[in-house]
């Protein structure tokens, strides 16, 4: 399928404009080199190496993870110094513990302290075990509050907000004679950093490598930088209802979104008219916004493309994403699944 | 893993009670025996070769799916006679017609003129080709506006009205010289079936092998049937917000069923003032529905079982289900993804 153009694929296809997601990638990578901060993005949007890689930059080192299945997916790829940004699951301390001594490094969330009684019962290094048992690294902070932000000004009062409250966290963990690390992240404020962030050890977004609607809702990019899409076909015409059916449902684009926009579940891209109204598992009702449907412009059969609300919602409906470089097909990306 | 309890599973995780969801086939296979109706199930609830086996008894014949993706997956595990019950895709005659020659019987819908000239260019069988072009073999419907029910006396009315329009249909095609067979189904109507029904030719429901709290809502079952359940570990104690943190987002359980029930996204089994008000990718947020919540109760690691609101799509979700038998873990199924 190599070299074939998108219209090759069947649908419903997760398609990655793998141009555009490295181009997201390197603004990032730019920005932070430009802050003096060190990325440690995060692979829960898309769960795959190829992806990583782009992340990363090619190092395959300092990513986040969301699951623990990711963690040792990458591990088992030869990633190292993994974070893995989930307060201690108890029923995972045996694995988060093999994790951690087959990697150089390997950090994971406290948030309590029944969590460090866990810690203290099986420590994550031996080494760290015979000597103090557990060892802080840094203070870990999401600023998701991004997400009800519109425009770059909302978006960048709330990085300054949390850049401020987590220096001064830090400050007051070192007037008790404790230095360490300090990370904060969110694809908002990561994409319009505050020049305070460069005092942080480290950023951890991850959308940006995709973005989506909801970001250029936000404000993080424009809908052109978004870099994937669902690729659909009309495969009915109900004039009764003045609606298209398409064969993409929620199976293929995930009921994230619901409520927020005013063409429904996504964005179909080329007609600002059209509106996800609603899904079945496998099947998408289109009806215009105003107006009479022209059946004559969408025939049965007809390619139709939807930009996802929620990337991350998105991708994980699909169990493969088909890549490619200005329409043309490159390649195929298997993501991870599970925990 | 085989004889461990459910406590031994890493969360979140997706389990079936196989002796609910044999007890919930075979009274499928009971009711249609009694109605003299051809069963043929769904799998698109499930999509693993486990429970169409159990659906079938263990026949490997007669069933319908919602993607090609499943068609080819039974029919490379030895399944025959396949309905698949989707408008033919445009872009999928082609595999529709290698199918068809692999199979003994393999069938599709059609819903307008265009989709009959795909198939006189490309019929499925050589067989029909070489005489008549495309033969009809049936007449297919679907009451999901059983699922606005409440109650077995809508539920039935449904049923009843369907079923009269689907047989006055069948006589107006005979009046024209056309006898072919009729199918109706969904998982209310056949957990209910009407006298009527008796005259159709086939009944295809396939959602009654786990149910969910929908179903047990519409009236189709009662809760205790419902043969499947997501568990989930408190990962958080949020007493500033009088909520708990689990180990469960949308990527777990699906943001199916929002807004529908006074429990939110699911039912928390044993817990029914508990509610799973929000949801991000790998957490889920829960409060009590009324008065302040006794942390004591739900200690950080301890497990919480949700009924999904809408099986079909909480087992999307999962890239294996953990199968058990009063409790006692049996085996794992692997369903098919994809399209």
């Amino acid at each position: 399928m190599e070299g074939d153009p998108l219209s090759a694929l069947f649908t419903p296809a997760f398609v990655v404009d793998v141009d555009k997601a490295k181009r997201n990638a390197q603004r990032m990578i730019e920005r932070c080199q430009k802050l003096g901060v060190q990325l440690r993005p995060h692979m829960k949007t898309h769960k795959t190496l190829e992806c990583a890689d782009i992340m990363t930059g090619g190092s395959q080192r300092c990513i986040v993870v969301s699951t623990l299945a990711e963690a040792c997916f990458y591990a088992d790829h030869g990633y190292d110094d993994i974070l893995y940004a989930y307060s201690v699951p108890f029923d995972k301390v045996e694995r988060c513990a093999a994790l951690s001594e087959r990697l150089d490094l390997f950090q994971i969330l406290l948030d309590h302290p029944d969590a460090l009684e866990q810690l203290r019962k099986r420590p994550l290094k031996d080494a760290i075990a015979k000597t103090e048992g557990v060892e802080l690294t840094g203070v870990y902070a999401h600023c998701g509050n991004t997400y009800y932000c519109t425009g770059v000004e909302q978006i960048q009062a709330v990085a300054q907000e949390t850049t401020k409250l987590t220096l001064q966290f830090m400050e007051k963990l070192k007037a008790v004679g404790i230095t360490c690390k300090s990370s904060i992240g969110s694809t908002p404020t990561c994409s319009h950093p505050v020049k305070d962030m460069a005092q942080l050890s480290e950023v951890h977004p991850g959308n940006y490598v995709f973005y989506d609607v909801q970001q250029s809702t936000i404000g993080s990019c424009c809908l052109e930088d978004v870099a994937v899409r669902v690729l659909t076909r009309v495969i009915g015409h109900c004039p009764h209802r003045n609606q298209l059916l398409i064969d993409c449902g929620w199976a293929g684009i995930s009921l994230d979104g619901a409520g927020k926009l005013p063409t429904g579940y996504a964005v179909i891209e080329g007609h600002p008219n059209l509106k996800l109204l609603s899904m079945t598992q496998e099947h998408g009702r289109v009806e215009p916004i105003s107006g009479q449907l022209d059946y004559s412009k969408y025939p049965l059969g007809s390619l139709l493309t939807l930009i996802p609300y929620h990337s991350c919602a998105t991708a994980v409906m699909h169990p493969v994403y088909h890549v490619h470089s200005e329409g043309r097909l490159v390649g195929k990306w298997t993501p991870t699944r599970g925990w």
